[in-house]
Order: C-alpha cells, then structure tokens, then sequence
C-alpha cells in the first residue's frame, strides 16, 4: 500500500485555513517558521513514505501475540519504531530541556496524521507515550521528570495509559485498583487493568504505565482517584532498566482490526510504583493527557481517512470497467462522488483538528483565556467528528473498490477494520458528545458563540467574491447559533439525547467554514472546486442533524425500553 | 448469540402497514390468510431460534476451507442445512407443481429475514438456489424444469449464479466465457468465473450452476450472452447425480466476513451445460432471477439489523456502567438514542422490503401493470436502503458495546463484518440508485409519483389524528415530488451524480410513510412511539439527502482527477 505525504496540503491548511501565523508570531514558537515546518514535514513525510507504509499489512497479517508472557511484535514493527525514535519523531512537541524538539503541537499533529496514515497501529505507541510525557510534564515531581522524560522523549522507553478495569470503562471512579505505601516514598499497586494498547513490546528498554489507582483513605467514585507510574523494569541508581517489577501481561485481545497494537490485560500484584502529582488528585493528571490524547485519537481517523483515500484512488484510476473516457471507473459517476465526498471530508476533519492543535498552541504560548475556551470546545468535536470520518471515508474506499473491497487481500477492509475502535477509545463519541453540551457549555455557549461570530464574519467577507459559497455557510451558522441556543434553555440531561446530532451538525458547518477559507484564498484552486463541492452537497446535512438535535426530548424519552423490544 | 423470531412485528407489519390483505385477496394466495402465514412464520421462527442462530458464531470462527479441491463447511451447517431442507424451507414460494408450497413471496420474504439473522453466512445458500428456481422456472425447458426444479426446491441439490469475470464485474457484458455446441444439444463451457457464492459444499448431492457464457456467434457485450445450466455431477439416465463434469473450485475468497458462506473461483473446462432460454438472451432470464435477488439481498440487510440490534439491546440491558436508574447504560440518553435509531431504522427497511414482496405477489398473482411498475420502482431502493441499514445498525450495534464491540468475542463485529458486502454484490448500491434514476424513471416518473400521492393520502388521512406526524410526511413527499421533477429534467448522465442521495432520500420518506401507517393503527401503541422518534428525530434527514441530490451537476463535474489527489 503506497503512500504519499500530502505536504503541500498541510502547508495551504496551515497558511491559509487555520491561522499557523498566530502559533509562529508567538515568542514560544518563534522559530517554527513555516518554511521550517516544511522542511521538517517533508522529513517525517519521508519516513512515513518509505519505512512506516510497507508495515500496514504487515501488522495485520502477522499480529502481535503473547509468547510465555511477553508480547511479540509484528513483522517490521521494531524496526520501525526504531527509525521513528532515531529521527526524534517520538514526540516532537516534547520540551527541549529533557531533549525534545519543543515543536507546536500543530507541527507534531501533522507528523501524527502522517504516520498513522503510514501505519496506524504501530503509531498508537508514540501517542501513547507522547500522552504520558504530557502528564508526567504537568504533574510529576522533578526526580521522576528528570529520569523518564528524556527516556520517553527519545523512544528508549515507551508509556501506556491505565484507566480502564472490567467493571468500570467509561465510568472510570468505580475502578479497585488499590494502592498502599510502602513507607519509602513508593507505592504497592495491585489490580487488573484491561484495553492497555501497547501494554508490552518487544523493541523498547522499558514500558512505563501509568496507573489509575486509589488510596487507602481515597474516597469511593473519581475523587478518590490517585496516578502512579509504574515501570516494567524498576531504574537502578544509574537510571538503567533493573530488577522485573511485579507486573505482567496476562492475554491479548483477539480485536477487529488494529492487530499490530497488542491490546493488553495487565496485571499489578503490588508492583512498585510512583505518584503523579497529589494524592487523590488523579482525574486532573488524566485529563491533561487526556485531552491532547482526543485530539490525537480524532487524527488517527483523519489518518485513516487520508490512507484509504489513496487507496481507493489509486485502485479507481487503474481498475478497467464500463464504458468511460478512459475505461477505469473513475469515470462513473457514483465513483466520482464517493472520492470527491472522501477527499472533502477528510480535508474537513483534519481542518477541524488542525484548527483544534492551534487553539492548543496559541493558548499555551499566550495564556490567552480565549484561546484555551476554543481548544477545550473543539476538543470533543475533533475527536468525534475526526473519527467518523476515518470510519466514513474508509467504508466508502471499500465500497469504491466493488467486490474486492470485500476481499482481505487489497487492504480496502483493514483501515475500515483498524479504524472503527477510535469511535470508541479515548472517551466513546457519545461521551464527547456529552462533553461538548454539557461541561463545554458550562460557560453558557460563550466558546460556542465566539466561534459562529468569526464563521459568520468569514462568511460576510467572502460574499463579494464567492456569493453562493458565502450564502450557505452564512446560513448554515445561523441555524447552529439557533440550535445551540435551544439546547443551552434545556436542563442537562435533557440536552444529552441530542448531543451527537448536535456535534456532527456543529463539525458539519465548521467544515464549511474551513472550505470557504480555503476557496476564499485560492478561488481558481482545486481546493475552491473541493469547496463547492462539500458547500453545495454536504452542508445541507447540517439541517437534519439540528432538527434532530433540537427535537422534543419526548421522542426519545417517552421510548420504554420494552418498545425497543420489537 | 441468542436470536428471538419477531413474529408479532411480522404480523403487525403485514396487516397495518404494507396491506398484504390485497394479497391474501387474491384468488392465487386465497389460502395464505394471515392466520396460516401467521403459524407458517412461527415454525421458521422456531427452526431460526433454536437450530440455526447457534450456528452463526461457527460460521466466522470456522470458515469454509477447501481440501484437496472440496469445500468443506463449517462446523454445524451441513445439519443447519438439512433441518432447513425437511422442513421444507429452502424456497417456500416455488411452484406446488414441482413441489413447492406456492407461498407468496412475502411469507418467503419473513422466512428468509429470519433465518438471515439467525446466520447470514448459511442463508446465503437457499438465497441462492430460490434465483436459481426463479430462472428456471420462467426460462428453461420442461425437461430441465422437470429434472431440476424438484430437486432443487426439496434442498437436495443447491443452485449458484456465475456472473463475475476478473474483467466483468458490474461491466457483465465484458465477460469472455465461451460455450461451444457438442452437437446432442448440449454445450460445452470454458471459461473462470469469481465471487461464486456456495459454489460448492459438503451436504447437497449437487451443485448446479448457472452461468453466463457467449456463443461462437454471440455478439460482443450483453446482447450475445447465453445462460447456461451446468451441474457438477450430471443427471444421469434416472435422475441421480452421475459422473463428474469438467469444473472444479480453484481457490476461495479470503474476505472480511460472511466466513462461513464459501466464496469460489470457479474454472469450467468444457464443462458439460444446458441452454437455459434462448440463444443469446441469457440477460433477460438473469434478470428475473437478479430482481428477486435484489429483493434477497437487501432483505439480508434487514436481517443483520434485526440480529444486531437484538445483541446489542440484550447487551445493553445487562452492562452495569454509570449512574443510570438500573445502573445499566440502556439508562443512558445516547445509548438509548443509538437502540431506538436502530429499531425505528429497521422497522422502515423492513417495511420497505416487504412493500415490495407484496407489489411483486399483487404484480404476479393479478398481472396488474401498476403493480409491477410499483415492484420495479421499489427493487432497486429496498436493495440498497436494506443494506445500508444493515451496515449502519450494525455498525451502531458495535457502537453500543463501548469497549467490547471491538472484541471479536463478543459477536458485535461479525454483523458489521458480514453484512459489509450486501452494499456491493447483486449490483452494488451505486448501481441500484443508477437504476431508479435511470431505467426505472423511464416511465417519465408514472411510478414515482404514483407512490408518492399514495404518501400525500395517507399523511392527509392522518393530520386529524396525529397531525404532528402527518404534516411532516407531507411535507417530505413534497420535497420528494420536487426533487423527482428536478431529476427528470436533466439528461441521464447528468442525473447519476444525485442517485445514491436520492435512492437514500427516497427511502427516508418513504420510511416516514410506513411508520405514520403504523401510528395509524395503534396510536398508544411501542410502534407509534418509535413511529414519533422517527417521522420528528430521523426524517429530517431527507432535506439534505435530497438538496445533495438536486444540487448543480457542476459541483461534481467540476473536479478533476487529479483535484481528488490533495
């Protein structure tokens, strides 16, 4: 499966879609120049062309498995991590002082999309550990910062994340998991923890986890909830891995898709461990790593949606059938439609995201109140809406193939197949959904509000010169600010039966806002036909999602669950 | 993977919503009352539940393999098969004379959606061999209808169709398989067909296939294609399978699901066939057995719903997770959105398919051009919209598991994995929406808008009653009306860059007729409740549907190539 690293895209999305300028104008990020950012581009692009692309297959047709309690990567994998960390693509955002490349999140969004395009399970162990260098940033003291970040950042060590026990997933504050004192500073860590992606590899130093756990005077629910680090392999004085600690990989999940990633049950039978951050005060260390892991997790369906595209682009353009210009069906309408409505949806989400890693960005670097309103508001939306349409664009690239799509041998159902569990990890999309009517409201649609302000502003300024594109984008807002104002006069759960309509209506009409920027600077472009295309047949979708959203909480409420019976 | 017969949901549809009263009103189906489909149903309903829903996890852990150039099928589904066969339910509306029951296709309809949910993989045999009686039935000679049809109707041989060519997939007249009179009115077949559904198995005498191959004096494309009927062992002088012909199985498909249905590339090597119909008119007798088809397929689509939405709602109710009034997550409102979309989706396809199993009975039975316009009309929709709602249920159905839907245990992804390919065989979706559109619309829209006055009286007959429902159906078909207009307008190339989002809005109005029928008759009733969810939460949905359908053909033509590229 070749790939191509769409640079130039990332280079018109950056200058004149989502707004880099403010991310390089800041002093932080003063350096990041967008020539700089090519360039660095460019690089990645390259690994993931020649060295990551030819590992897709491979991860799926040789999974990763457990072998006398240590898991065997697939085919490739080792040596395709260990170009990733040799070339410092671990984590690139990662602070210069522990040896990152101290790059926007911006930049390193891009690498991410790029490599999970490549190959999207073997990239799931960097996200994982790029999420744990954030927490162990925020929240570690200065002994545990000081031995693991620079391991971390240079790919030596990998991270996990353990939240998740069979009795408790997406309500993580009923987990047991315990934690009891040693006396010496450390901890004893005993429990079970399930869905641990890259809970083990055999091509790093050491595996570091961190642990949702709770103390021995932690309240019942997530107030109780403490974070611990706990390694596979205890540092010795010197910092180097040493004695085994009391912890091991109990199976591996037989999963869809995603093969490569080993999905692991872990074990803590009072293994060592380490707090992060204070007492009790855990959900805050997870949020923070949580939230950047949204964004990534809405990238990887990005990724997957870019990949799949490829694919079903370059099997449309060689594959003989009917009677067309040129005998391919690319030439049949239906086809054309499906590729045209892919590359518009992916140019949508990863606009979404970019726009998201931005907001992170300039945030970060200004402290601006505002700024950080929009990241948390986009957060949910990217997750969500960036994994639908891995999952759309990829269904649609097997449906392009025909018949073969069916058949494993193209690789058409894979990304379907590999993709379809970012809908759920990282927060289920419902979850999102929620997220975003509920506590991304709490500030009585402030965020909400500013946002439509500058997508009815960009709409009114490109009414001169793209009237009919203006029009509906202008008109698409309005209804959003319509609909977002009726569900902000409804107590909150009463919101929440409509919070998924409501999210891919307000990612469907930020889409067209992206479309109409990206049309507005280039109006003779590619990018400006891509944006007729979705302004005048997908934008219109937005008007059955918000009828959905605002619709009678009665509909939905007066179902018992007897109806839904038959 | 328990599975529960909703005989009642048949019963109710039938009698309420898509008038099989004018069935069993005629005087070829006199004896088919409700009571008698009613116990008929029940009896299916008991076989699906206990023998063949057990079976459904066999089929994807132990496909079909092929042994020294034999299929060998899973464990279970050759004694699946025979409980079938002795009941008498491989064809049930096969013709009395050859030993059939005669049943309408409606009641074969309800049988064969039933025993698709208990397993897809199996039912897709019967499926087969009922296309096979069809086009034996109107198109072969006495002799092979009398040698054949009995055989085939009691179960003890199984029937294929051999369309597909490398080069010939939905282009069939590119196919370049070759039949060559011997001289005794036999012909011999050299050619390779794939994606030969059951091309063989271990628990029929015999295999009898249909295939599509062009005589010495065919002309090029679908006007010089023959049918021919091509058993593997051939009938000797009393009937009994004899000597093997000259075909074999090379290789099977390595797909995404259905595993346990065997899917062949078949080689035929002056195979031993029988003319089916007249020289060089093999289209039209495939034709009377792919409409059928269709009608089969998309139903598969409707089956999948049902079993997916049944596992899920089972799952959900058990799930402990959250602060819900149950402390199960069917408590919470997006699971509970998700549960109800499902159901209220599946009633409308399963609706939709059974509209056309009675135009067809009415069409037969009557010889009523009306009626036969309305089956044309509705063959195309029912297949794609049945099958879309397949994926999408199924697709939710994972959805609802959170975590677990992931995880190949639990059976969620093997409803999504198996029903994937309902969308693209039998002519995929895209070629469905060209369809309707197209050679469906030939009649200048007469059909169409038949159909849709029908909508307009029955939502004016229902604004006394239940005038928030009524008005929106209404409203609805009127967007149809115009949307209808607007394509008829435009020149048929120019029309198939709207099918799919037609076809698709088509469905949603239509679902919205079929659901106010349903409040019509009961209005306290589990069906007007998901009646409401529908017509005020889901048919929104047709605005955008069919503004995409209406929208410039320019926006589409516009893109280029190499515009798709980046």
């Amino acid at each position: 499966m070749p790939y191509r690293a769409p640079i130039d895209a990332y280079m018109r999305l950056l200058r004149d879609v989502v707004g880099y300028d403010r991310v390089a104008g800041t002093e932080r990020f003063s350096e990041a120049t967008p020539d700089m950012v090519a360039a660095i581009l460019g690089e990645a692009g390259k690994l993931c062309e020649e060295v990551l692309a030819p590992l897709q297959r491979s991860g799926d047709l040789d999974p990763a498995r457990l072998e006398n309690g240590v898991v065997r990567t697939s085919k490739g994998f080792a040596e395709g991590y260990k170009a990733m960390a040799e070339g410092g693509w671990i984590a690139t955002s990662a602070p210069e002082e522990f040896g990152g490349m101290g790059l926007p999140l911006t930049v390193t969004t891009c690498v991410n999309d790029m490599v999970g395009a490549a190959c999207l399970s073997l990239q799931l162990n960097p996200l994982m550990t790029q999420g744990q260098i954030d927490a162990l940033e925020h929240h570690a003291s200065d002994d545990l910062r000081n031995l693991y970040l620079p391991k971390l950042i240079s790919g030596e060590w990998a991270g996990t994340m353990n939240l998740t026990e069979p009795q408790a997933g997406s309500d993580v504050g009923a987990l047991s998991s315990k934690a009891v004192p040693n006396g010496d500073g450390t901890y004893a860590i005993t429990g079970q923890k399930i869905y641990i992606s890259w809970g083990d590899n055999d091509f790093t130093e050491n595996v570091c986890h961190l642990v949702l756990a709770r103390l021995p005077d932690g309240v019942p629910g997530t107030k109780g909830i403490s974070l611990f680090l706990v390694p596979k392999l205890i540092p010795d004085e010197n910092g180097k891995p040493g004695v085994a600690n009391d912890l091991h990989v109990v199976s591996l999940e037989h999963k869809m898709g995603l093969h490569g990633s080993p999905t692991c049950v872990m074990q803590y039978d009072g293994a060592k461990g380490w707090l992060v951050g204070e007492p009790h005060d855990g959900m805050r260390a997870m949020f923070t790593m949580m939230n950047n892991a949204r964004l990534g997790v809405g990238v990887q369906g990005v990724s997957v949606a870019e990949g799949a595209l490829q694919h079903a682009l370059a099997y449309a353009q060689e594959r003989k059938q009917g009677r067309t210009p040129d005998g391919t069906i690319i030439g049949h309408a239906d086809v054309r439609r499906m590729l045209a409505t892919m590359r518009a949806e992916t140019f949508a989400a990863r606009a979404i995201a970019l726009s998201l890693a931005v907001a992170i960005d300039t945030g970060n670097a200004t402290g601006d109140a505002e700024w950080k309103a929009r990241a948390a508001l986009l957060t949910p939306i990217t997750k969500a809406f960036g994994t639908e349409t891995g999952i759309k664009v990829a269904d649609m690239g097997i449906q392009v193939h025909g018949g073969m799509g069916f058949i494993e041998e193209t690789g058409a159902a894979q990304y379907l197949r590999d993709v379809r569990v970012t809908a759920i990890y990282e927060g289920t999309n419902g979850i999102q959904a929620m997220d975003l009517v509920g506590r991304k409201m709490m500030d009585g649609g402030e965020a909400a509000f500013a946002l439509l302000d500058e997508i009815e502003a960009g709409a009114e300024a490109a009414r001169a010169n793209l009237p009919d594109l203006a029009e509906p984008v202008w008109q698409a807002a309005e209804s959003l600010r319509e609909t977002t104002e009726a569900l902000l006069a409804r107590e909150m759960p009463d919101r929440f039966g409509g919070a998924l309509p409501y999210l891919r209506g307000f990612a469907r009409v930020l889409g067209g806002h992206f479309h109409l920027r990206a049309a507005m600077a280039a109006p003779d472009s590619a990018d400006a036909r891509l944006a007729a295309f979705y302004i005048l047949r997908m934008l219109p979708e937005h008007a059955g999602l918000l009828a959905e959203a605002r619709s009678e909480v009665s509909a939905l409420a007066n179902l018992s669950t007897e109806d839904l019976v038959a």
